[in-house]
């Protein structure tokens, strides 16, 4: 099923402590793309880069089965760029740079080509930008997922609380999702954010896993535990394209679905924290991701003897 | 399946952001009895109190199936004292009062009656005291579970090092399993304390649930999302009772089964803290176990469909 992908197409600075880059490719279209190309085509991207974004890039996740009739390109403009610093625990990180160059100006246009997208995932963006792009979709796709975070919450709280109000699911993490509900406890919080508009919430909390919640349905997935994780950059971005490109190719949404999505998505997420960057995403193989699956199962799988 | 119990029994004064009470009924022997008589008996307590710890916990222990014949009481001495102040992550605590009275005395004498126990709990006491036990035991118990603290690898971690020599698991929390390896990796954490002995381990991460290690096998338990922690005291040491007693009476250790026993810790240490002390597993009933069992396998269950 045809999925639609709004998000950055950026170049990273990182520091970890296990070493730095000075600008890679980075970007949560870019990690989305990649992650959701393992199960999904056509993949609509809609994007805006600078004339110094590097074809190559684009060409490799064409190859792919990613579309780019909807990404606009300012030849005079740069790309955005972030540089981050993270702390030991790899759940925490200080932002050093974040330059938006040609993101202050996106506006993003839905080609017609892309119209009729059945699974949109709205990257983390300007809550405006969410709006604009749902405001264009001609038809109701099957399934809309989100991502934000804290500083939305700080500036655009009304427009967050409109696009909440469109979508079908929201993704944050376990600190967003207290600060978006004022609640510490996160069944609470889910509960709160469940009546500001998605019938979904997931809550990742990084190395200790993700929450999903639907109704009175809860399912914790576990994060598989790593000797190391050497750049987190991009895990929650991969994530999301995995889950939504696993839902597009299954096109069954059920809560029984998603759970299995929450699962393709953190076995994803767990292969991109092992190098720099989307570097381990274009290399991976369907073999490896079936392998590290049946990791998954044997981590959660029980059974209660009487 | 004959089990050995070896803990505290003693008087909390805790204080919660849901509240406060003063002196009530706690100690590692107390939450652990109570959650293991869920499915084993006879179990053979060994603990030392006061002359003002009241008959009538004894009495009701006794009538599931506790045997008190390795009790000390010391009539004219003070049962130990604990009092703590939990912060609002329920995780971390400030200990504001430690009173050891008869614990500082403590030299365990396993009665006759309880060798060929064949299940073993040694609660976090001082090295000193778990290697004593140990080595009373005429034969060897077909499993040794141990729990320990940051404060014991402070002060006594020789004998730390001998006690963890002798026993087959070894429970902690994720920051006592960094502090006794060195590692922040949990992973590499559990490699380096199962070289010191213990061939399972289960690291506990509270909200986060617990993870289970043997070899090169990692299970994930999920703990159970709560809307309210009311109070976390004993829900390690209920965890401890629940896994062991249901292994006592599964009696066969595999790691099958080792997961199952942390699924019924989970659920067990999940009815502890919604009720001060105590006083929730002391009402607590089979039909409820059940229901929260099944919980846990609706929280943790997924299929992946191709």
């Amino acid at each position: 099923m045809s999925l639609l992908l709004v998000g950055t197409m950026a170049f990273d600075a990182l520091e970890t402590p296990f070493g730095k880059v000075d600008r890679i490719i980075g970007g949560s279209g870019t990690y989305a793309a990649w992650a959701a190309s393992n199960f999904a085509k056509p993949i609509n991207m809609v994007s805006i880069v600078g004339g110094d974004f590097p074809q190559e890039e684009i060409s490799a996740l064409e190859a792919r089965g990613v579309s780019f009739d909807g990404l606009e390109v300012v030849p005079d403009g740069k790309s955005f760029f972030w540089s981050g610093k993270y702390h030991m625990d790899m759940n925490t990180r200080d932002t050093l740079v974040t330059d938006l160059n040609v993101l202050a100006q996106f506006d993003p246009k839905i080609p017609e080509s892309y119209q009729g997208s059945e699974y949109v995932m709205l990257g983390n963006l300007a809550p405006a930008v969410q709006i604009s792009v749902m405001k264009q979709l001609k038809s109701r796709p099957k399934l809309v997922i989100m991502d934000t975070m804290n500083f939305w919450m700080d500036v655009a709280m009304d427009d967050l609380k409109t696009i909440l109000g469109m979508v079908d699911l929201l993704m944050v993490n376990d600190s967003e999702a207290r600060q978006l509900s004022g609640e510490y406890s996160l069944v609470k919080a889910a509960k709160k954010i469940q009546a500001m508009g998605p019938k979904y919430l997931i809550i990742k909390k990084g190395e200790h896993g993700a929450l999903l919640f639907f109704n009175e349905q809860i399912f914790a997935a576990p994060a598989l535990p790593l000797e190391d994780v050497f750049d987190p950059t991009g895990a929650g971005d991969t994530f999301a394209g995995g889950f939504i490109g696993y839902l597009a190719r299954i096109n069954d949404v059920t809560f029984e679905n998603m759970k299995a999505a929450v699962i393709m998505g953190s076995a994803l997420a767990s292969f991109c924290v092992e190098k720099f960057g989307p570097s381990r995403m274009q290399e991976l193989t369907a073999e490896e991701i079936e392998t590290r699956v049946n990791e998954f199962i044997n981590l959660a799988n029980f059974e209660i003897r009487k």
